[in-house]
């Protein structure tokens, strides 16, 4: 029995920005939602209470890495990710094939799947559609992506019209041997051609799966072909069905997909940038190398209230990346963390108001603004 | 006007173990106490906060490395490191000279003071008693150590005898400068050799100062000559003030230390035995990487209340260790320093009830058991 639903509660006036909530067999899910990233079993540098204290609502766990590592005997013998990592909300799990086309070395595609070897050592693997599922049945997560390809070049239209076929295929067999219990969404590819994109979304929508997703973007495409697409394409998406945008991206692209009809985001900029010492504000993205901050007593952003701008001045982070110590990976991605939801429950309240277009058009200019200046 | 004291409430039974109490400018301190070690501005991954609940009540700065980063510019903007790094009880930092005699490179040491070379850049760098009070004034801790010579082989008779007069005569210099209301702790020093030891701290306690610390053991001598000094010497130093143990040390030595004596405690082991896997337990050490874990439900102890041993397996500990997660330094850590601050909470309570000695006895075995084992 599938324990899973989802329901548009409002829409903005201007834009087809909707507002939402997903209903899983563990807990809600309010939309439009951001997933903080948990690659290998834990979000970097954050137990499962730092992630309640940012009030994170579902996170997104690799099927790839935790495939390679705990691997399935050991997700199996504590009945999945939850336990093991002590995470009780949803967790979403992508299907290993992003990883597999850009991380793992030596592909050899087929009907079949896909054989690999492991970055890690080297060791030759295979994943298929079926043992994604597997792996993922394993994870047993509330949320169940399928496994797709994700061609090289997003331009390559002759090589996307073939692919888009196999991912149907593939999305085929997937329903076939998903678990029951979990929510399988399936997952539209098509490049930056809005005409294969809408073809392949008709043949995968014929499935009346529980969710949809759009694939195979911010792989290499600029930002202007990323937003046509995702305006040419999204309100075309199932009404009823939530959409998730796979692995996007900057604080301007989730306000551009949020616009657009978008419902679930993923990325793993707010703790990767964190570990750079990059951070995320109302005003932009700032460095906390800066000379100029040296001094500075002020918080890194005065209107945040996240755990760090509480209690931490940006000379002492400053401070703490100069001597490498280890405290300020988390206390930024506690900061980046907190901006990336502030983000998207701010765009939340904005929709349910109607204001969200207006808004957005304001917002997006402030970031854009520091950006430059940076 | 110096708002310090100290005060022994029980002793107990059987040994020269007590229990006492430092009050403090910035709170009391119940002892026999540890220290944990923040050596750059932080507890490496841990916040304040984390420290408060583990029931930290000083912590250790490193005058060398704050000296070195962030500096006495930015201490000084800050008012000492309390506010720079939010902590707001005691701090005790220790003279520089340790890590001078240790860290340094090319060392030149003369009776106005020691130059070197800084261990990160090269730079050439001078400090002598005044400016090692001059630093520690910047920090603004509450308790400071004497700038003292640590003589590089504790056995080098000919050598110690005369290092002690110099340690002398530089803590005589340490007193003039001493900053008000900074409570200044003279180190005794004379090798594996009571009759320097006793010599010096006569010479040491004529200055009547507020504190004493045994230094310039744990350096490279056996155990049983670092108890055998201990058990000598200890008893001899003035018994109402605190009496600290520097940078000492294991479990058992800690333990020993109290038997004969000390209040204070401070040592990296915990948190830098942590970021190696290792785990202080009531059962002895472990380390988290051991195969028996792979599939262990357990916590690291069962009998443990500290946040990772509620929350966490040993095999998701095991896993965040062989995928390199960084979240793993931070809850080994937490574990290993509320063992310490277990081990001396214990001995204050065994002190008061008089059993101190007969529990140490059991203890110390338990530990030496599965220490053999491993």
């Amino acid at each position: 029995m599938l324990d899973f639903s989802f329901k548009v509660l409002n829409k903005d006036k201007n834009s087809k920005a909707r507002r939402g909530r997903i209903k899983t067999r563990r807990g809600e899910i309010e939309t439009p939602i951001f997933m903080p990233v948990g690659t290998v079993g834990s979000v970097k540098g954050l137990t499962p209470d730092d992630l309640n204290d940012l009030g994170a609502q579902i996170i997104l766990g690799n099927t790839y890495h935790l495939f390679l590592r705990p691997g399935l005997a050991l997700l199996d013998d504590f009945g999945g990710l939850h336990d093991f990592m002590k995470w009780d909300k949803p967790i979403l799990t992508d299907s290993g094939g992003f990883q597999v086309f850009s991380l793992a070395d030596l592909r050899n595609i087929k009907e079949e799947g896909v054989t690999f070897k492991s970055h890690i050592n080297g060791s030759k693997l295979f994943i298929s559609p079926e043992i994604s599922m597997k792996i993922q049945a394993s994870i047993n997560s509330e949320i169940v992506m399928a496994f797709d390809e994700c061609p090289p070049d997003p331009r390559d239209h002759k090589y996307i019209e073939n692919s888009i076929e196999r991912t149907t295929r593939w999305l085929n067999r997937c329903k076939t041997t998903i678990k029951d219990g979990q929510a399988l969404f399936g997952i539209n590819q098509g490049g930056i051609f809005t005409d294969l994109r809408l073809r392949h979304l008709e043949q995968i929508v014929e499935l009346d799966l529980p969710g949809y997703a759009i694939g195979g973007l911010s792989v290499g495409e600029t930002n202007e072909e990323m937003y046509e697409v995702l305006d040419n394409i999204t309100y075309k998406f199932p009404e009823n069905k939530p959409r998730y945008l796979m692995g996007v991206g900057k604080p301007e692209d989730i306000l551009e997909g949020i616009e657009s009809g978008v419902d679930m985001f993923d990325c793993v900029m707010p703790t990767r940038n964190a570990r750079n010492g990059q951070l995320f504000t109302w005003n932009g993205r700032v460095n906390i190398k800066r000379k100029d901050f040296e001094f500075d007593h002020d918080p890194i952003d005065k209107e945040c209230n996240c755990y760090t701008c509480r209690n931490f001045s940006k000379a002492y982070l400053r401070h703490l990346f100069k001597a490498h110590e280890i405290l300020l990976y988390r206390l930024l991605s506690i900061h980046n963390l907190h901006f990336y939801l502030d983000l998207v429950e701010k765009s939340r309240e904005k929709i349910e108001d109607g204001s969200f277009k207006e808004w957005k058009a304001k917002v997006i200019d402030k970031i854009k603004e520091r950006v430059t200046k940076d």
